[in-house]
């Protein structure tokens, strides 16, 4: 042993899932030891300077209700930040920042050195070390063996990493950094089925060398929002970023390299991301389209670095120079490094416990895109689920499993566990049925008790959950009783194309009306105005959406009681599969294969049918 | 061709060498391409977190003069300032600087992408183009040609670079990053010697497992100086750095180690930089020291990570590890990672004109390690006179060579082209003959006239020059009128225990006695105090080291005048060495090798007698 000392948890990898999963399993208060390859790339963003977005901010503010770091680091670090979909239901309210990318990457590394629990080395992990079918350590390059309790890999696309740019390929992690060889090999061989995927990402560019007056500039939000429900700083300056189109030519361009690209020529065998397309498949796949959209981000406050958002590409580099330069502004575009694709090793999620252990091995951890997804805010939160569960099991403690009722990454990591994936997984709001209750605005509510319990979320976080609660509750009450008089309001409500009222009512009724705000309400009511002015933003936004959207929540709210009585059908080792000769052929196989822990999990499998279900209901009903 | 451009200069590589080349050519107008493998590596301190020291830091200087941009950054990001060898003469005071690691590297990388003149891509390069012993460009691996009128080659230690950790070894150009192949091979092709070096760095280790309370505390200067001449901020808040040693038990455990020791098993065939020996080195050669001074330098504001100065080693890791722990105040250090030693390709700087270009091919440059040297600073200063004399030859102008007379950079660059080296070479005071003349705080009054000349140094530098002459000038004229009276003086030169005075005299006198200070008689003479009020502190200090060192000044500056008679007497291309049977064998090999330009270049070339060089000057007298 080289630090003559066991872990409780050892971390492989310093990416999002990688630090994520140290900082928690230590804050948990576990000896972590984090090791990765390269102690300045730790928290490096590999594609675009970019937290958040559709459904994945979500899980930013999920992770930091839980006791996480990512918000608060986003937050400390960002330089624009933006609510999308504000004009769509509150479900679809959207948190998205726009990173400092150097910033970012030292604030995470400062964090991590300012927990006292996490040790540091840096080197490539060639290895896990198994006895009995557990996990005790991992070994490194250098023949290095640190022994651990548990091992949480998070070799993100490092594993057997190999980089395409039009006909040549080269070994690699990232650009410019190596890749990782040896641990897939030794998990097939300890019986791991491993599956290969690919990703790409686009060319960098020199900002000083765009014309910005030809393209749309987009600036952050007026009253900019943030991640953190702690006291983070909030914006009061922001970069914007530009938005271009390409065009025919590019197009054309794009197109004379088809014959030397990786992916449609068939180097590449791994499957890439159906959502984050390479532009050269946008123009194969929609030919009808005459342009796509192009978002230029800044990669941080000072830097003249940029990168060019929807145009992801691994044709050759001087094809992707070509067609750059006819973009509208780009005309004089000076590339930095162009695009390219990245195939590596990822690991069939089929093969892990809800806990994210794998089943195969006891105390061995796979958190991020080892797991087949995509995405940071994918890989943070599983990275987050992975230290906690680490941390207790090593200590005795139950399992932490976040609901799909609960949260954005119990969906996340049902999905992965029970469905699997083909092609890299990335997060959407439409993949979780119950995505009315999983709103970014009250993450808090959902999560921080849950955190807290766990030790993570600290008494402050609850606290301000707790406040938030009572205010919303105060604020509720209030819209009940305030009455109002018809005189009051009818010319306000005229205004806003809204039916008159013939008789005093509440507050309440008004604002469940879709086009009657609350500041309408308190533009025409002074003494409603005075009444809520002591109470948070926060807790106001609360309270409308639960009256606004009150039928739906509670009917959202029933489905997912209903849906939690199938989760409470514990079958674990209760049903032998084998012999209910009712079940169809595939569902005794996946059955078999995934052992699911409830009803619940095993109606969501793929290829399970209600039928089947309905088959081991009556086996446990016996 | 690929950015559809011809650059004037094409600079490969991103550490100090390679930037300061690039900052130099672009800033004078040329239009550069800095090629560097990985951009989040730009300006990395390989080694030690710290700028400057004994004869670098004067260095650092001149490259300020000059109008370089080590010296600003330097003071931009440092967290600790001290001038060293104060109490000796001011020829011997050198400023030294710790520097915050990251903040270093990212302000040189927002430096470089503020000049306008600097195109970036991220990629290894492979090889030059050479057309009719010209070089055209260069190649990188995938196989792209950027066109370029001149090239500069900064590669550092990653020329085949292989890293040796006690009887394991592995390719790359520093720990984590990967080393550079076919640009040796190519070199050698075309006619190029090429020779092996090696190098070595100590441990990083968690200062949060450090007990400082052991150690010696080493602050900062109360009145922290800097390095550049413009207005660069001064520090307010310092970190200290710690001392401590190491002892018999730590010798006993490394011995054990000694014979999986890369160096002394053989294993490394490169020579290593005697005056930086690894610990192994240290305890082998001085067997008798009961123990050797280790520094600890913080990496910066924040980080917690630790320079363990004093404890390079290639030992095994976990001899390193059990070794360190022996050390007062490491009882419990945790590494980051092992130290080790590197192993690289260098090409003897023989081969170099003293612009730095090469002979065999022409507008081809070498600056930094890639010749023979160590450290940042001489690496820096390469670069930047490499850059100079690229862009001069592009355009036409005069090469730009510093006399060793005039600065260290010229005594750094006369001696790598004319003695070679075979060993690591790093700047020492001892080197310069005339390093009276040679001080940190007369750089500016040297170098700024020549870089303004150049177009480098900027008008406001030029501006301070001329005002701390004037004002020089002044003080010193001042000090030559100024009359003290006995009775005014007699108290204070008794209590400094210095002769009392007999009738009445200049202050330039007084001055001019060793242990009478400015200070002593500000304090005594409240008129001269007043009369020098409205004075730089830098004009006063270099008035008072003209008269103290008057008589050692003047010896130096005719000594310098007679070596640059012979300077004066150019020969290029005027000899036939072979048709000099005076000669000494060896003489008329390394004349014909080394083809001075004048009688003072040959008269320092090793193996030149001072008999040859009289046969040389009957010659050219004919
Ligand atoms: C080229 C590219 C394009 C991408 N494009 C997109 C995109 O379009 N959209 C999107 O959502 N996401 C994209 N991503 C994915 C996104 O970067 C990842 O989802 C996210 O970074 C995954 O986080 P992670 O923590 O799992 O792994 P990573 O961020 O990859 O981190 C892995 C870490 O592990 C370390 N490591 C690996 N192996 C070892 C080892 N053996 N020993 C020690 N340390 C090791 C590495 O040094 C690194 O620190 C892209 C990634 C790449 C590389
Ligand atoms: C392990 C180690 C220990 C050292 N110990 C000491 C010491 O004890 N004392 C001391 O004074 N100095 C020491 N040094 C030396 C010091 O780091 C160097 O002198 C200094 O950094 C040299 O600067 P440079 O610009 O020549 O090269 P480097 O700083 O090495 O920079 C080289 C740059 O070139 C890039 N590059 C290389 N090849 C290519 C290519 N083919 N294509 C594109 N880019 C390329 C690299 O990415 C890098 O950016 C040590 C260095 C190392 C690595």
């Amino acid at each position: 042993m080289f630090q003559q000392e066991e872990y409780d948890v050892i971390v492989v990898g310093a990416g999002h899932a990688g630090c994520e999963a140290a900082a928690a399993a230590a804050n948990l208060g576990s000896k972590v030891l984090l090791v990765t390859m390269n102690m300045n790339t730790i928290a490096q963003m590999s594609c675009n300077p970019a937290m958040g977005g559709v459904a994945k901010g979500q899980i930013v503010r999920e992770i930091d209700a839980l006791g996480g770091q990512s918000g608060i680091i986003t937050d400390q670090t960002m330089i624009q930040f933006r609510m999308l979909n504000r004009s769509k239901g509150p479900a679809m309210w959207s948190p998205r920042a726009q990173s400092d990318r150097m910033r970012f990457a030292e604030a995470w590394r400062l964090t991590l050195e300012g927990i006292a629990n996490v040790d540091f080395w840096q080197e490539a992990v060639t290895g896990v070390v198994v006895e009995n079918d557990t996990v005790v350590g991992v070994t490194t390059a250098l023949g290095i063996e640190f022994r651990g309790k548990s091992v949480v890999l998070t070799n993100g696309t490092f594993l057997n990493g190999l980089i395409h740019i039009g006909e040549k390929n080269f070994g690699g992690g990232r650009a410019a950094e190596k890749g990782s060889r040896g641990i897939t090999e030794q998990l097939v061989e300890l019986g791991f089925e491993a599956g290969r995927m690919k990703t790409g990402t686009p060319p960098r560019v020199d900002g000083r060398s765009l014309d910005y007056s030809k393209m749309e500039a987009q600036g952050g939000d007026e009253a900019p929002s943030k991640f953190s429900y702690l006291d983070t700083p909030r914006l009061t300056q922001q970069r914007p970023c530009y938005i271009t189109y390409t065009n025919e030519r590019v197009h054309d361009i794009l197109r004379e390299g088809f014959e030397k690209s990786p992916m449609f020529q068939g180097r590449i065998k791994g499957l890439g991301p159906r959502y984050c397309p390479s532009v050269e498949d946008k123009i194969n796949r929609f030919a009808d389209k005459d342009r796509h959209q192009i978002f230029v981000e800044p990669e941080g406050w000072s830097t003249v670095e940029c990168y060019v958002n929807g145009f992801s590409s691994s044709l050759p580099e001087d094809v992707q120079y070509r067609a750059l330069r006819e973009i509208a502004g780009f005309e004089k575009a000076k590339m930095f490094r162009p695009g390219y694709a990245i195939e590596y090793d990822f690991f069939p999620p089929t093969q892990l416990a809800l806990t994210l252990e794998t089943k195969l091995i006891s105390g061995l951890y796979f958190a991020g895109q080892i797991n087949g997804t995509t995405g940071y805010e994918e890989a943070a939160c599983q990275g987050l689920m992975a230290g906690i569960n680490a941390h207790n099991k090593v200590h005795g403690k139950q399992p932490f499993v976040l609901k799909r009722s609960e949260a954005y990454i119990g969906v996340l990591i049902d999905d992965l566990v029970n469905k699997g994936t083909d092609e890299p997984y990335r997060m959407f709001t439409s993949r979780a049925e119950h995505r009315i209750l999983l709103r970014q605005d009250n993450a808090d509510l959902r999560l921080t008790p849950l955190g807290h319990e766990l030790g993570l979320a600290s008494d402050e976080r609850l606290a301000r959950v707790r406040m938030k609660e009572a205010q919303t509750a105060e604020v509720a009450t209030l819209f009940q009783k305030f009455a109002i008089e018809t005189s009051e309001i009818n010319p306000m409500l005229t205004e806003l194309g809204s039916a008159e009222i013939h008789e005093k009512t509440r507050a309440v009724n008004l604002l469940r009306r879709p086009n009657v705000e609350l500041t309408d309400l308190r533009r025409a009511l002074p003494a409603l105005d005075e009444a809520l002015a002591g109470y948070d933003a926060e807790a106001l936004e609360q309270a409308i959406i639960n009256i606004k959207y009150e039928t739906y929540l509670q009917k959202e709210n029933q489905q997912a009681a209903r849906q939690q009585e199938l989760e409470n059908f514990v079958i674990q080792g209760r049903l032998d599969y084998r012999a209910m000769p009712a079940l169809s052929h595939e569902a005794r196989e996946k059955l078999l294969k995934i052992q699911p822990e409830t009803i619940g999990q095993a109606s969501r499998i793929s290829g399970i049918s209600p039928a089947d279900v309905s088959v081991l209901m009556v086996y446990l009903n016996r």
